[in-house]
């Protein structure tokens, strides 16, 4: 199977376990289940659920035993999503091509939603697998761990909270700051979560804690090549590809790399993100895993 | 140790563990640890983490074990005010006697805030109390699993959903249908955490599905004395007292139990659902608790 079929294949598995996986009425009013579902199947390119099942398969595992936490995964990014465009955050009216949900449901359901999604990302993964094999209970209490870590304030709320902050003219700095803070921004903001996806994939795969720890680092790369490739784009694309207004960050006065290195230069360091996250994957002994070309499907994108 | 010396110690002890639990700089950003700690001390009662307590230990077990999610819950019930109380949702700018965050931080850091709360809720009872014993880590996934559901759509969001409905004009209904859909929404809004705190207590402190069950169906009368309580004294209340507008709900055309019942016949089924509760535990073998203590409280309080 090649990349592209393996790609389709897992994202079949995955709509179809999202879908069943979210509360619907009457057990959940209706108004949410509807504006959780709006936002959920907008679209999405589903990478954080597609690495966490490839990493689950990567080492040996059975990739059926991380699916509830892909899925997990997801409603956590769905609900990023839904509260980052928020008026009182970006402001953002369309996304993937759609008017937000905030736009089509009300702020306050926006709100609401996303708070659900969180939540029931929890919920999920305490759930599932149904399974009283106290190895198994053991890596779902792990992966949880690993999740709200990645999700909290240390993590993606946090790197939102910098993002907010960054947006403020008093506190852009020198071009070599910019640098470091912007890295850091985006380690919280969208990189901890994609290494989440990475390692809850390798720890319910039963992996040993060496090959999570190097699963966990090459996502890093595979996270900082992801948002390296997202501005290079948003300079790129045209608003018909990308689904919003290209431009919009580097107008909107934020840093990006491709306004700090260029676009060519850019590039060459998302190529080597995933040359270094070949190489750790080489090392934890899964070198020719599907992991690797996620990693090249991340730089080769154009959407 | 009378009542209010309990109640003093525990709260003590659950102050000393929320502040611990906090994330802090510079694991994480300081104006997002800044915002939380300013709503998680603005002087709440405790509620839900003395029942979580109480209920571990009427068990016959051990409360230390059950602090984390004690602690959690109050972040989660802390998360719920800071959302409820944004302009899109219930728009109230003072609480407790105090600006709401979103005045004092601004909207954007509101959201978030909430967010790291409830996300950093689950981090907490996913990494604590540490242990490696299968039957504590069985528990500890049956909390998060007890209480992610009712945090989530069929629960707290669920309710605020259905009250941010009820606020509008179009569904206002007959009083019959009024009493039905009030206890149906609070049974979720505030009825879910607060029977979540006991079930979690009892989970921890070990005891069996029989006694579980009766402690989650004697804090769903505790609940909804609680919420009755609420009301009444929404109406009789000076804002001194309460920290809020008095009779804002009614004054804001939401249902109340005072407006649909009277304040004395209010009263009259508050104290009815304590006497229920009571029944309920001492059939579970634990009638002579604390538990029972925090009943009388509930409809006894000034505030």
């Amino acid at each position: 199977m090649d990349f592209h079929q393996y790609l389709e294949a897992r994202r079949a598995e995955i709509e179809a376990a999202l879908a069943a996986a979210l509360p619907s009425p009457p057990a959940c009013p209706a108004s949410v289940a509807r504006a959780m579902l709006y936002s959920l199947t907008a679209g999405g390119k589903r990478l954080r659920p597609v690495l966490c099942l490839a990493s689950a398969e990567a080492v040996g595992g059975d990739p059926a035993q991380a699916m509830p936490a892909a899925c997990a995964l997801e409603f956590i990014h769905t609900y990023s999503l839904i509260h980052d465009d928020l008026p009182a955050m970006d402001n953002d009216t369309m996304r993937r091509g759609r008017p937000t949900l905030h736009v089509v449901a009300g702020e306050g359901m926006a709100i609401l939603a996303g708070d659900a999604l969180l939540t029931e990302a929890f919920a999920l993964l305490a759930r599932e697998p149904v399974t009283t094999d106290p190895a198994i209970v053991a890596r779902k209490v792990r992966v949880i761990g690993v999740v709200a870590g990645a999700a909290g304030a240390a993590g993606m709320v946090g790197g939102q909270a910098l993002d907010l902050a960054a947006s403020e003219p008093e506190h852009a700095g020198t071009p070599a700051f910019e640098a470091d803070a912007l890295r850091a921004m985006h380690a919280k903001k969208t990189g901890a979560l994609i290494r989440a996806a990475a390692s809850a994939g390798a720890i319910m795969g039963g992996a040993d804690d060496t090959v999570i720890a190097r699963v966990d680092a090459a996502a890093a790369e595979l996270g900082l090549a992801f948002q390296i490739v997202d501005d290079v784009l948003d300079v790129e694309g045209a608003a018909a590809t990308l689904g919003k207004t290209p431009g919009k960050d580097a107008t909107a006065g934020k840093p990006t790399y491709a306004a700090l290195y260029g676009i060519d230069e850019a590039r060459r360091m998302a190529a080597a993100c995933i040359d270094r996250a070949d190489a750790l994957l080489a090392e934890a002994g899964i070198g020719h895993s599907r992991l690797s070309e996620i990693g090249r499907w991340i730089v080769n994108r154009s959407h």
